[in-house]
């Protein structure tokens, strides 16, 4: 019998009629009473901070689930001999539609407007639009090509940008010239240590007058210091749904600068996002069952003996 | 020669480069001395209230082309004997661009977010997003085709329904099947005597609960009161980019309800309206000139002699 551990009782409802032949339990790292016997799979709890996976180490655990796209800082925290999977294709969707609802907001005046009716103000300006403009996706993994799928039809010319030049995406020598052409630039890289501090003050410099940049990936991938010297003085736009840090403090200047939008950390969490990361579950504990390795392993050992189904897996 | 009046120095400046052989002048209805010679076209301003038309009366004009594409109240105000075109082509894409703007903005939380921001709090909430729901569009003309459009790669289901049923749009008859199903319900039909008040309490009745209500048509499509009483029980929410009356005045109970959010007919106007209706000026010249008859004639007689060119066209 697969043992799996869940970290709420929602889950624990949803995911038990899916499952057969499944000892479930539901904690969270953190919580008394870590389950003693050996579990095959665990869930963390979602946007669960890196360090808490240290808590891990008191239990006899294989396979550890998250429910995010990204692992910061998870290498560091993880305890040995579990292997950690990340939750691919659950919210890269859902980030690339909060990615265009930040641009089209920004540019179509939707916070002006939020303002203005609050004080009962009818306040036509004319804005820019996404329509002709030229949008720049730094990052052309899940989000960056969700993102791209959805902006196609909005009669803007847009460019991806990754580490690596192939059809329909540039390679990083082209990016100098194409921040100065984007009046859109979205970041949507993974957080490694070439892309922390990607956006600084020379990336931003680039960008043209009155360009807007929007950053669905990471706070540290953006220089904050350098973002608030610039929007300090007018010359970009910007619209965040990561910060840093992060919860954006009370106080912080980011939240009166002119021309900023900021949403708080949503990009992963619309309600399509249970159904998806059931589905990620449901596979893991049938490739486990099967004696087939986890998918999506991004840090920890590789997997070894499994207490149901044939040896380990290797990928 | 022919004869142009055009209303702004603004477009007299981008036009005169694309016209030969023209006469340009630079007037609006209701300003002191009207064009006295006869003129083959005059554009309208944007967004000029139909009662202004009849300061038409005092020239000699043969056809009048608006910046605007809907053309309530047009028939009741134009002088006998003037040709009036709507700016087909100018404003469909960005009042779609808007469309998809407001129900990104109100799935995804954009206006709590600016009100959170505004007292420097972070505060998560999970948000029911676009992907996986069902998105009614009424009207499947310009607007709503290109709505469509826009919202194909957003993993919703969307449905179209317009008068006459065809490949791809519903009709009629299934308007009360389909509001009972929707998620989102957007309004992109033409102001006609069938479609004023169209979205009245039986309307509204029929859509479920917490369901998104969005207006990117004209305000009296929708009738106010009706609205108000549901949007009040917090029943639904609704995204309104006109309103009835419009603006809307200062006090107006639509300001202040829960779940509503107001732009202010700002759908066609971003900034790539300007070269599309130089565009729609620059072809009518041409039309007038070569004796062909204006396009998009949707009130007023059907053109007469036109002063350069051969006998008046008909369509």
């Amino acid at each position: 019998m697969m043992s799996l551990v869940l970290p709420t009782e929602d889950l624990r409802r949803r995911l038990e009629p899916r499952l057969d032949n499944t000892r479930i339990q539901v904690w969270r790292p953190g919580a008394p009473r870590p389950p003693a016997d050996p579990v095959d799979l665990l869930v963390l709890p979602y946007m669960i901070p890196a360090a808490e996976l240290r808590a891990l180490a008191e239990l006899r655990v294989s396979v550890v689930q998250s429910q995010t796209l990204g692992y910061d800082h998870v290498a560091e925290h993880l305890p040995a001999g579990i292997a950690y999977c990340n939750a691919v294709g659950v919210h890269e969707g859902s980030t690339a539609e909060l990615a265009v609802a930040l641009v089209l907001a920004a540019q179509r005046g939707i916070p002006e407007a939020v303002r203005d009716a609050d004080r009962g103000r009818w306040h036509h300006r004319r804005r820019p639009g996404l329509a002709g403009k030229r949008v720049l996706v730094v990052g052309a993994g899940g989000v960056g090509s969700e993102l791209a799928r959805r902006l196609a039809p909005f009669d803007a010319h847009v460019d991806l940008v990754a580490r690596t030049p192939r059809a329909g995406v540039h390679g990083p020598a082209d990016l100098p010239g194409l921040l100065a052409g984007a009046d859109v630039v979205v970041i949507a890289v993974p957080l490694r240590a070439e892309t922390r501090g990607l956006v600084d003050a020379g990336f931003l410099a680039r960008m043209r007058d009155g360009a807007l940049l929007v950053n669905v990936a990471r706070g540290e991938v953006v220089d904050t210091g350098a973002l608030v010297a610039e929007l300090r003085r007018g010359r970009l736009r910007a619209a965040l749904d990561v910060t840093d840090p992060e919860p954006l403090p009370p106080g912080h200047p980011l939240w009166d600068l002119p021309g900023v939008l900021i949403t708080p950390h949503a990009g992963g969490d619309a309600d399509a996002m249970d159904e998806r990361i059931d589905r990620v579950v449901v596979e893991q504990v049938r490739r486990l069952r099967a004696g087939e390795p986890p998918r999506n392993v991004v840090a920890g050992s590789r997997p070894g003996r499994v207490s149901a189904g044939g040896g380990g897996g290797r990928r």
